[in-house]
């Protein structure tokens, strides 16, 4: 053989040898992330402690519309539960958000053909009508254009029913929500513009039932604003069989306004990191909710997943190499202010986040992760997810591409991991938005999975880091 | 060239060209299957009639315990619907069951240190008190070993409880109760055997609540038959704490009792297959339930998934290949008489079954299928999962080895594929067995998904078989 062979062959073999010990490290740690991963899930499974602090805050607290006394309450319940719970520093930061008020009057009455009451609820930032009837004839549309195409002479002084349903052939039920829901944000100011008198819309869920849900709705600039209210899918339906046949007239007569602003707060604990404290890994949820029910999918979830993470990590004596950073967001269901500020001020501030996992899909059993971010972030991600996925796909887990959470949208400039965690959504928009989100809705074992899979994430994000 | 070389190019561009082919065609065949299984979501989630049939099965029908009036009814009602579906044929096949009464008398109080009437359900095919008051100290075990350790002396004269509870760790719920629940089958004759006066066994469910769950309880020939209930969790930890300061007494008074044989029935749908009417599918369920509840869950949920893949595939003029058969077992819960003897006849008739599907794990959102067979059906099996896991995973689902149903399990000698759905388990044990197993307790999209995660499965082996 030539000594160029020699050398070839002798190569090989080193690399072959680095290859087989590499694999082998690799190896080991895959088994101890595993065992790390379930010990994790063993102590949220036995000790956790996100069902109970659900039960408080949705019984205790109950609704926490931002700026309502509810949110007081709710923000000072957080403060004082996240003190308890080890971190470093626990704050509030201030916010400034528009409070909506309900009211105390909501009827919407079928008037002609016949009389019924229908069940029904004022849609968030909208006007009312001071309290007195407003009746009309109904014009049934299924989309903002049709509106435009019936245009002034058919718009004008009638009550538009925004009546296409959440598409239930969507196997996700947020694709549903997305693809019907311009209707209820936008659908007031469509009509308005065409001189409608007020909007009636089909509440945003694949049920037949008779819950109105409620939900943001905005007015746009220069547009007179009419009152806007949602009505069931039983009643949307009622509407629609009746328009069949005959015209249908409604009277409306409710008190909802707009307040004007008011200040609220984020609330945020921080436990600073050992070897990169200058980056961080954001976990959170929003603590305010609509002003029914009492927001337990939304997202008093995802608040105590978030918190159920830093407990578990400081049970377990695990030390972050990263500054984690829990956030209870403010006002993400009508403004967004508190994630607005808190990414105006983490960029004043010259902050880095390098990761953050928000939680605002409800506490269903969870299915994996939705994943954005800049491309010189994913890349890397890539892989680590090729070595992290045989890590979370024994307990269900997936990784997709896709959006993270309204509140976390704000740090997209600052070039980190944005992540979402996805829950399954079957049951999702049975609650969203409505009387009946509260304790109830929520499974005590599917909640903890929840937070089994986030903290499982963190740790491996925070272990390895993103690089 | 030599003409070898030229031999040898000219066959490699051959192969190359029929693997470029094939992979075509198999591309578009790929195709056409992904939009067949997007059509039967689509006819499942918007004209889906399982969440209807489930609620007339539960609602006008009830509870449907093997031999019960409700059983009866249960079966006409199973009969008339399927008459309804455009099966070729429809009839009901004999079997005898072994009738079990729950009685009128139920009553379990805590008698020492205070008194409290527990929250307690005799366990089916046990004997009573004869309404008689049976009066006791109690002896907490976690274990039959533990019994047998205690022996005699410590046992006898006792009432043994059996509280070792599910293990919450376990991420498929099932897991957790197969390590449970010989406490309930076989506690009763195991404490008798040392001379136990009665058992009470902690209810089967990770739940800490008031809601006890029944289920089947066998006597070992030849000892003693000891009354057997279950009390509910909370009320086991109750004992329990008790337990760790002094010693507990209970009191029993019920009249449960085993009825014997009565005549029951199966009830069977079938339509012949285009190509190989001698190879049969079966998909199916369990029409018999526990006789508190609706048995909605455990297992209307699998008749219902079952009846609409045959309407689906029919609605959208599907013709089978194989011979596609319906059953609704009876007798499931307390003697699998409908199963051994569909099996039994089956033989008899010198029947092939190529593929059994059963539901019988909820109607819950479907996580994927589970399989067993032997080796010969298995490895082709393999083969064609890689084809259609593809198809499949968009909707969430994966396959695993492991058990199929309990009615279809003595089809296994026929050397078929034995199938399980799979559904997610999170929730199972909050309602097995229990008064709350209702229509109340079931998402209508989650049903509708597991009929339609059956009908894509079905489908795909019907139209390539198993070979």
């Amino acid at each position: 053989m030539t000594n160029n062979i020699l050398k070839f062959l002798f190569l090989l073999t080193i690399i072959h040898f680095t290859t087989i010990v590499k694999a082998q490290i690799d190896s080991d740690q895959q088994d101890k992330d595993a065992q790390y991963i379930k010990q994790i899930h063993n102590n949220i499974l036995t000790e956790g402690m996100c069902y109970d602090w659900l039960t408080e805050l949705t019984t205790d607290v109950g609704a926490r519309l931002a700026g309502s006394e509810g949110s007081v309450k709710g923000v000072q319940f957080m403060e004082d539960l996240m003190n308890t719970l080890g971190f470093d520093k626990v704050w509030k930061q201030e916010c400034k958000v528009n409070y909506w008020d309900r009211g105390d009057i909501e009827e919407v009455y079928l008037t002609y053909p016949k009389i019924q009451k229908l069940n029904a609820l004022s849609l968030g930032n909208m006007i009312g009508t001071n309290g007195q009837l407003l009746e009309a004839d109904i014009l049934e549309v299924t989309s903002l254009d049709e509106v435009e195409t019936l245009g002034n002479e058919l718009v004008k002084g009638k009550i538009v029913f925004y009546n296409r349903p959440m598409d239930p052939t969507q196997i996700r039920t947020f694709n549903a929500y997305g693809g019907a829901v311009d209707q209820r944000v936008y659908g007031a100011s469509k009509a308005a513009e065409y001189g409608a008198v007020a909007v009636l819309v089909r509440s945003m869920t694949t049920r037949q039932d008779d819950i109105p849900h409620t939900g943001t709705s905005v007015y746009a600039e220069g547009i007179k604003q009419i009152p806007a209210i949602s009505i069931s899918t039983n009643d949307a339906n009622l509407l629609s069989d009746l328009l069949k046949k005959e015209k249908v007239r409604v009277s409306i007569r409710n008190n909802a306004k707009p307040m004007g602003e008011r200040v609220s707060h984020s609330v945020i604990g921080e436990i600073k990191g050992s070897e990169f404290p200058n980056e961080i890994i954001l976990v959170g949820g929003h603590l305010d909710s609509w002003d029914v029910g009492a927001g337990a999918h939304d997202d008093g979830a995802g608040c105590v997943h978030s918190l159920q993470v830093i407990k578990t990590l400081l049970d377990m004596g695990y030390q972050p190499k990263h500054t984690i950073r829990c956030v209870m967001f403010q006002n993400e269901e009508n403004g967004l202010a508190g994630g607005r500020e808190y990414a105006r001020i983490s960029n004043e501030n010259g902050e880095y986040h390098l990761a953050a996992l928000e939680s605002d899909s409800g506490g269903f059993v969870p299915r994996g992760f939705s994943f954005d971010g800049h491309a010189e972030v994913l890349k890397p991600f890539y892989r680590h997810v090729s070595q992290w996925l045989p890590l979370l796909e024994s307990y269900g887990l997936q990784f997709s591409t896709g959006g993270s959470g309204a509140d976390i949208s704000p740090l997209k400039s600052q070039k980190g991991l944005l992540i979402g965690l996805r829950p399954d959504s079957q049951r999702y928009f049975d609650y969203h938005h409505t009387d009946i989100d509260r304790i109830e809705a929520v499974n005590k074992r599917e909640l903890e999975l929840g937070a089994a899979a986030m903290t499982s994430l963190i740790y491996l994000i925070d272990k390895y880091g993103l690089k």
